[in-house]
């Protein structure tokens, strides 16, 4: 037998995976997918990799794993403001695992995809001996040079976020260190924040026109401001205390813990100060917060109550 | 520090892996990728996995284990007839691996990048506790409506194979279990198509408007024609004697050996008959064969030389 895969692996790419296939999928029955963006179009394209015990936990549920395995690709998406198309997946399961965590993640899949209006272009599956490594690259679409960037933000424009930061960071103490305290309703919120983000899709979107630069929030939302202060050639300069905070950040250290902890996968972004009201009424719904200005220098900073910058600790990865 | 990345992440992306960006990929400081096919140009995409001693060897050198990751899935838009755009890549590396072999690594995608004219357009870069986890997406494009596809053979049309079969089978036996026998140069010539298979691009898309199916030959010459039969409803027959073989093909049992032993790379195609001076013209020093004839029924079946089918050790996996 072929050493790469178990003898039941075409049974599983039927049963578990061609369902989830789009039209240009061709079925999932060729060497590869065929997509054409419509007229004055444009295609963007992320890849995110998640490793079982590093970036989410083994004990995860599999739809969970599953839907963040999109959300996080769709979130690169939403801050381009683009919409979501389809995507192709990779995954290489350990040898041992159950045939019906495999089914389970699939349903995990098909729920994200039916809430996003996107279908499996593609893939590969294999057998590992090492933990489950899952790779996907989100494929969107938006008109022709409306793309969000890092490298607008302008000097003066104010810097603003979504939704609260801080949930998943406390989510995944209270998962991975057993993190006591707080609501148990405020618990559960922060352990969906981190195993279910939400990428904020409509709202990169909306925000097309309007925002100068714009990132989702992975690393860190200081970490990620620094990404669009390095892009942009200017400096962030973020009031800690205007950041909106998840009710339980306070666990974690408050603001400073909430601001570099990373997986919050809301938007942060740039735009004019008096485009303000056009723009928290295009996030329609979703909670926008000022939290800063855009000034002359280098690197993201936070500063406290009385505007001196504070030393946050460093935190560390990207994508590329 | 961030479990999931070292501190020297960042610099492992700006030294080695920037420089293989593509104006698409916007210098890798953004969170996806742009991409806009011309007027009349479809795009296809294909992604494959590859883990460190399953489809490659542990020792295999790394430009090669980069070339390889590519070629595959080259090898996938050649058989849709479509010619290489851009690539998505993302690697889980060992903890352990020594920044070295990165370095040779990203040489090596820099070779095949440019003896192919395709760039890096994004990815994601993460460590492991297992073994070495590539997953990468290529993206290819072609002529709207011009796809090879698996399900277009027709009834009397002849099969085709390019190059020789059952080489690259050979070299995994050499390197994995120390087989003898044969010249050096034939030996090496096997561990090259076994590490470095080269991808049949031009062969490909000179067969758009030739070939009525074709497909790359990844899982086994007579597996991969199962693939085409199940997709056009026809039986695949091939003469075991006509099928063009490595030199060293005996060392591994020959032309049955060959024909189920994976990772050649060729294209098998099928075209009409009277269509074979025209295909020869246009392969263009590829050297291509014909191996037999579709007909009523189903499956791939290998005859002997006296047209009686021969039952062959059943061969494995595939992507989707």
């Amino acid at each position: 037998m072929d050493p790469r895969m178990g003898s039941g692996e075409f049974d599983l790419i039927a049963r578990y995976f061609a369902p989830l296939a789009g039209p240009g999928a061709l079925g999932l029955g060729d060497d590869a997918a065929i997509l054409t963006p419509p007229p004055g179009q444009q295609l963007v394209f992320t890849a995110d990799a998640m490793i079982a015990g590093v970036h989410f936990l083994g004990d995860d549920p599999a739809p969970d794993v599953a839907a963040k395995l999109l959300a996080v690709n769709l979130s690169d998406l939403a801050a381009m403001g683009a919409r979501g198309v389809g995507y192709l997946m990779t995954a290489a399961w350990p040898r041992d695992l159950d045939e019906s965590w495999i089914a389970a993640f699939a349903d995990g899949l098909g729920e994200m995809q039916a809430g996003h209006g996107i279908a499996l272009l593609g893939g590969d599956t294999v057998a590992t001996d090492g933990p489950l490594c899952l790779s996907l690259t989100a494929i969107g679409e938006l008109p022709m040079n409306s793309a969000l960037r890092r490298n607008g933000a302008r000097l003066g424009d104010g810097i603003f976020v979504s939704g609260q930061i801080g949930g998943a960071g406390v989510g995944l103490r209270i998962l991975r260190d057993g993190l006591a305290g707080g609501a148990e309703l405020d618990r559960q919120a922060a352990i969906d924040n981190y195993r279910r983000p939400q990428p904020r899709l409509a709202l990169g979107q909306s925000l097309r026109g309007l925002a100068s630069s714009c990132i989702d929030v992975s690393d860190g939302l200081m970490a990620d401001l620094g990404h669009v202060a390095a892009q942009s050639s200017v400096r962030m300069e973020v009031e800690l205390e205007r950041v909106p905070l998840s009710p339980l950040a306070d666990l974690i250290g408050g603001a400073v813990g909430a601001v570099t902890a990373g997986d919050d996968y809301e938007l942060a972004f740039t735009a004019r100060p008096e485009d303000e009201n056009r723009l928290l009424a295009a996030a329609a719904g979703v909670a926008v917060t000022r939290i800063g200005t855009v000034v002359t220098g280098q690197g993201a900073v936070a500063l406290d109550g009385s505007g001196r910058p504070i030393t946050l600790p460093r935190s560390g990865y990207r994508h590329f």
